[in-house]
């Protein structure tokens, strides 16, 4: 099934657009699970198990297996595949290089891992993007304007009569004719965020900075939807899974979650 | 020890400004090898002993190593441990996200794989390069103006009078009060990598682009080196490993690298 699709079928079966951000801290985990042999994967399943019926994608961030070595990788690969094959899983890994070597990104990702979408860096244009669009039933998901202060540091440069990040936005409506493109748009600057789903109109937008990084949920809502208040994938991480370190922090973890359900889709109607 | 110190006493000792990628690509090894356990560490093993006399550094690039799962992972950290410790390793990852999360690759990277530098995307700004510096004896090279084609989609925008790969530069410069910073400069661009060495005289450059993508190798030295002809890393990945497919690859290999120290010495002088 394509990617779109896929989205699309999730979001309506959950009535949901909430995105949750599988960012497994070792360090932040509930004590009672460090001792297990498995303690990210046991984390992640229970989890998975506790709000598969309330988002439209899960996002594992890479950064956070990376950094335990190759057991790390296990458990990312494992995780994925604990996600129910309905929901689609992006893996946020941010990546940008020469076309033989984004070639073999693109096999890590997709055939290793079998994520569904994967984001990357525009810094290195098309060709570090083009090898991803020859799986067509994926998408990739290019940085746009994020959600973090350095953002300003580049991404706001002016350049005929437009700030880079703007650029971007429209090369990829441009890319997206040979492949599935989706923007990644922080929800901390809803002004620019608005500009860019004109630009954008039909592309998917992964949306991140709610909740830790304090960006706008309502803004989020209402500017990065499309005109069918869909296509929108809002992302929470530390806000869902890290709800309690308790002994009940699935249980938390849902409640968290469906409360955020409830206020994005109070913003959609 | 710091990095540069490093860096310099291994490019002394071997009278080197070689870099080897060890971008180990499963399909392209020799036949020979392909059925041991770990033919890509047997490969990398076999490359690093037939040269380590002859670099300055090395440079895995991780897509390579990710191709292939978690145990893509533990070849890597073998292939790195494999390397002698006067020789630093470059990890080639290109990575870029919000402190919270470029502070996991650090760990990813220096701890968990005891690389020596990682290059990093610039798109996200200071704060996605900030928790590399942590690290006193590392050194994070950012990607500047990169050698593949699509370098001019968005790093020759232009702004305020100068492109964006030149602001880049400019910042760079700036964060290197902080702790070490490199810049990646392809050698398929020799007017833009002279200017650009005028506007970071004194960091250090990884220069990819000089074998398989075309770069003119005279212009990396010349422009490249910093007054004291050091400082430049030039890397030569498919050209050298990939120097035969036959039982004496790793001998070839050496003839390769050897000759393009000679070429590079030339220019040096």
């Amino acid at each position: 099934m394509e990617f779109i699709e896929q989205l699309l079928a999730a979001s309506k079966k959950n009535d949901s657009l909430l995105c949750v951000g599988l960012d497994t801290d070792v360090s932040k985990l509930p004590k009672h699970l460090r001792k297990a042999d498995n303690p990210v994967l046991d984390f992640n399943r229970e989890i998975i198990e506790a709000t598969a019926d309330l988002v439209c994608a899960y996002k594992p961030n890479i950064a956070f297996y990376e950094a335990l070595g190759a057991g790390g990788w296990s458990a990312l690969k494992q995780t994925i595949e604990a996600i129910p094959s309905h929901i689609p899983v992006i893996v946020d890994a941010k990546r940008g290089d020469i076309g033989n070597t984004a070639r073999m990104y693109a096999q890590a990702f997709y055939q290793e891992l079998g994520a569904d979408a994967v984001t990357v860096s525009p810094y290195m244009g098309f060709d570090a993007v083009e090898p991803f669009l020859e799986y067509p039933d994926k998408c990739v998901f290019v940085l746009c304007l994020t959600s973090n202060a350095g953002a300003e540091d580049f991404q706001y440069l002016f350049s005929e009569g437009s700030p880079v990040y703007e650029h971007v936005a429209e090369r990829v409506v441009q890319w997206s004719k040979g492949g599935c493109c989706g923007l990644v748009v922080g929800a901390t600057r809803p002004e620019q965020l608005k500009k860019i789903r004109q630009i954008a109109p039909q592309l998917p937008f992964l949306i991140p900075g709610i909740g830790a990084q304090g960006g706008d949920l309502e803004a989020a809502v209402r500017w990065g939807t499309d005109e069918q208040g869909q296509l929108a994938i809002i992302n929470s991480s530390r806000g869902i899974i890290y709800a309690s370190d308790g002994t009940n922090f699935a249980q938390k973890a849902r409640a968290a979650a469906e409360g955020l359900r409830e206020r994005i889709n109070l913003y959609r109607k």
